[in-house]
């Protein structure tokens, strides 16, 4: 059975989650798969780099508090996390790359992920930085090495969103997208529907865990902004830029205007979206809107999220899930770790692999 | 480039939207799958059928209305539809099966999978009694040919409900499906909602086109009843037949029933759903449920059709869309088209495509 070393990039609740499943499942997954998988080397900013290429024990690692975690005492390990020499060096597969971005210039993960292509290795990530940013560029380079850059995780965590347009509406022209990406505004949109006010809305979803200590990115559509860049590029072919993504937050709504609108039949939602013009450009924008109560996305409430595509043979189609959580983004990697196992993407031209039946009839 | 040859069993709404899928845009596919299909077969119960190996001319069939095509006059033409014969006989890489299905056995449409999967010819089709009646059977004997036998549109018609399980959530394991799918009763419902009786809702849905002229398997449940006992045997893996099934339908609903639930913040839908138990059976059964408003289905209204897979690691994620249509039917066929064309159902154990980067790696 083919085997998988993978280095991972961060070593935060992701990654972890990603490490206690190969732990504890990983036979199983073997089974289903028809891959194992096993980890050669780790780099965090706190913990340090531990490398051990005949594979790392990860229980005790799994064992200690988050916060404990300090490689170098460790055989193989190092306090420094050494991230470029571990990517470019260390013989790994797929390089898993679970850190943080900066929504301005996507680093540090986007130099993780280049360095990793330029050395040969797949990469699957659940950063939104490199795929916004450098997507386009990121992919030229991984299809000249003809290797896999996956990330699902990007949108809306282990909910098949990029993977839905790519793989299961191929052949339909998808005319545009729209979606509720981020959990917090929508959760706090929601509260303030119920009369609460908007601090002790977000109070209330960081206790909740939904918002992050410095909610700005969630409650100013910034994390929004990022998505629907993805969306507009990767589904829509567009070449966007951040700039080009019109942009506004929930900061200044409040619970009388919600409420009001809900006397109406509407529910304010923050959504993202990019739409196809009839010039082939792409408008793409994040926007405050009042939906009726039949919008396919009137009823995604909370943490919940959802993404519609608009096609011209099939209407639209909705997926709807978690649209973050630790283990739900760790699942994303896996998915993307299945589609570098299987070698495959939506835009292959790749030959048929049943047998030729009638090779006479063929052109 | 390959080009699939393709026999078309029945010649309604759905393989006539197919065959003008490929009249009109076939070019255009082409050039994004990389596959051309041709049509050499069609048979119709009315029409009869026509054979030309060196491709059927299809612009004049479309032409022409369609209760008045006749094929006997043509050349290849015979006013018999001779499908057995077709099917088995005449040089085809896939046969596209789009008749009718008697929900008791299946047939005839049963009889039609059989033959071309004997043949060695690939099948896809859009009718819930083979699949749900004897799904099983039918997949062995398509993998010990090893053709495909694809079959997405006989739940919610091109919407991607089962490729989405097999494919797009490997890895996780899926512990239930759920899912609203028929249109014709959810419409109806919401119709009881707003103060219609029954029989006059029945009539608005037969003059929208949702429901048949006899409507009986709509209302009393026997249309889901059949997409369940797929979902549980395809999807979760059991092994039931029809009368495993509990069904109920929504005739004897009142719409002050109903409505008295609105008041209550409860919505009635008629819910097919499969359940894994504890001890790994399944329960699957088609009820009619009163789902609060936050539930993910409670806001799936009129045509609508939505399935929810719930999950281990990614909680309950939830594809909807259109669940009938003749587009929207024939894009199902396409969709099991490209599938057939890549060659790989999810539970392949399919080689890595990509370059072994590090053979040394790998066990």
């Amino acid at each position: 059975m083919v085997r998988y070393d993978l280095a991972l990039i961060g070593f935060g609740g992701v990654n972890r989650a990603l490490a206690e499943l190969i732990s504890q499942r990983g036979d199983r997954l073997a089974e289903e798969l028809g891959f194992t998988l096993r980890v050669v080397a780790i780099t965090d900013l706190r913990a340090g780099s531990l490398v051990d290429t005949d594979g790392i024990d990860l229980a005790p690692l799994l064992a200690a508090e988050p916060g404990e975690l300090d490689f170098s005492g460790l055989t193989g390990g190092n306090a420094d996390p050494r991230s470029e020499w571990v990517i470019r060096e260390v013989p790994a597969d797929i390089v898993v790359e679970a850190t943080f971005t900066n929504p301005t210039d996507g680093e540090p993960a986007l130099s993780h992920v280049r360095w990793a292509l330029e050395a040969g290795k797949h990469v699957c990530t659940t950063n939104k930085g490199p795929v916004a940013l450098a997507g386009r560029a990121l992919r030229v380079l991984a299809e000249q090495r003809g290797i896999g850059f996956e990330f699902e995780g990007a949108v809306l965590s282990g909910t098949p969103v990029l993977r839905t347009a790519q793989r299961l509406l191929a052949g339909l022209e998808i005319t545009g997208v729209q979606g509720i990406m981020n959990g917090t505004s929508n959760y706090i949109l929601g509260r303030l529907e119920e009369g609460i006010e908007l601090p002790a809305a977000i109070a209330e979803a960081q206790e909740l865990g939904y918002a992050e200590a410095d909610p700005t990115a969630d409650i100013e559509g910034h994390d929004v902004q990022l998505k629907v860049l993805i969306l507009a590029n990767e589904i829509l072919g567009a070449d966007l830029r951040r700039a080009d993504v019109c942009c506004e937050g929930i900061s200044s709504v409040t619970p009388q205007e919600v409420q009001d609108a809900v006397t109406k039949g509407l529910h304010w939602k923050l959504v993202g979206s990019a739409t196809l013009r009839a010039d082939g450009t792409v408008d793409a924008r994040v926007a405050l809107l009042a939906l009726p109560a039949h919008h396919p996305l009137a009823g995604i409430s909370g943490p919940l999220n959802a993404v519609t595509f608009h096609t011209d043979l099939l209407g639209s189609v909705t997926v709807s899930g978690p649209g973050a959580g630790r283990m739900e983004t760790a699942y994303a990697l896996l998915s993307d770790i299945i589609a570098i196992h299987q070698g495959r993407h939506a835009d292959d031209d790749t030959a048929p692999l049943y047998p030729v039946l009638q090779e006479t009839h063929r052109g």
